[in-house]
């Protein structure tokens, strides 16, 4: 029985189940769904997963969705490499980081500053006075993923976990956000990531140096 | 080492975590918080948990805090009875659930109904318009949950599950708020239970005869 995911470009959550089967060296069936032909929500996918979200992760009848679901799941499934440690303390600190990332960062970093450039809301004085409020948030989440990424090579320690599959996509859409046209004039204060967050920085060179990473990067975003 | 749970009566976090510790079977001290003083906010407590939040569980050095970190934690170091299935289909399917209540029933239910009532903001027409507003995704998201407890005694079949300690404090949040007087007014559809969403009614009278359910409910509802 074989994995298929389904998935959009740019779905940070898919990604985030994408590196998972990576890091874990799965084979998988790959079904990208164009999001401009709103493939996710046409009958054939709601009968997969009737909310129409992605990412969904199938095994035969087996049908996961929800992202920490997928990752619990494929971890179950496949011990090794552990992306949720290898004693009740590690599971428990790295699952916190989970949901740290999700409680956070995700909101004030994706939400507040990387989704609204990406979708053009901060031309118009009203886009980038809101834009302007996300700033201290999204820095005071930056400030604390840096200090949980200084001195360490990753999240928990020396391994790569669920906590930096999960913050991955998160960073790289911020990063990729903060470098557009759009964005010049909002004084983000966010790049050159190596000057301002050199933990993060650090640690985003070794994501992009993992094996499979390239697998997982969005097609859309190499355009 | 013996487990201390730190949290504030009312908080359904905390509520999970607590019916986590009773149906594991496990001994902890507890420390109930004040909410009224801001004991959360108290320099002791931002010692074990800086973001001033709870629940926290602590075993000797080990702290670990938000909820399904916890639930991890304590089913990684002990196993029986599992809370998060004996499979990986299972235990996919049970973070499933967890996750969906998280993003598509505690949202509509509790921050959309019950929050406001407890609150006090369904008083003037601002307040009531809002929760006006709120009630058709409230009663979709009680729609979906009804069903997955139909013909089913708990909500990933027939043994209860972390899904499960999760659920419970939203719906009896939400039973709690629209008993209120403050919420005469709303016409809200909701109560009795046993007539508009039996399989939920039904699930709920299971669960309060669990063992040690008594002593997770919230201290200051009894007054």
């Amino acid at each position: 029985m074989s994995y298929e995911i389904f998935w959009i470009s740019g779905s940070p959550y898919a990604w985030s189940v994408l590196l998972a089967l990576e890091l874990k060296g799965l084979e998988y069936t790959s079904h990208l769904l164009d999001r401009s032909r709103d493939e996710h929500k046409a009958p054939e996918f709601l009968a997969i997963n009737p909310r129409g979200k992605v990412p969904v992760l199938t095994c035969g009848d087996t049908v996961i969705s929800e992202t920490p679901a997928i990752l619990a799941y494929l971890e179950a499934k496949h011990p090794e490499p552990p992306l949720f440690g290898a004693s009740p303390e590690e599971t428990g600190h790295i699952w916190q980081l989970v949901s740290e990332i999700e409680s956070y960062v995700r909101g004030p970093v994706a939400d507040g500053v990387s989704g609204p450039i990406f979708r053009g809301q901060v031309k118009d004085g009203n886009g980038a006075a809101n834009l302007k409020a996300a700033k201290g948030p999204a820095h005071d989440a930056l400030q604390w993923v840096d200090e949980n990424l200084t001195g360490t090579a990753y999240l928990a320690g020396s391994a790569i976990t669920a906590a930096d599959i999960i913050l991955l996509p998160v960073m790289q859409a911020l990063a990729r956000a903060a470098g557009k046209e759009a964005a010049a004039h909002l004084d983000l204060a966010i790049l050159p990531l190596d000057k301002t967050y050199p933990g993060i920085a650090a640690w985003l060179a070794r994501m992009e140096a993992l094996p499979g990473y390239g697998n997982t990067y969005p097609p859309h975003w190499r355009d």
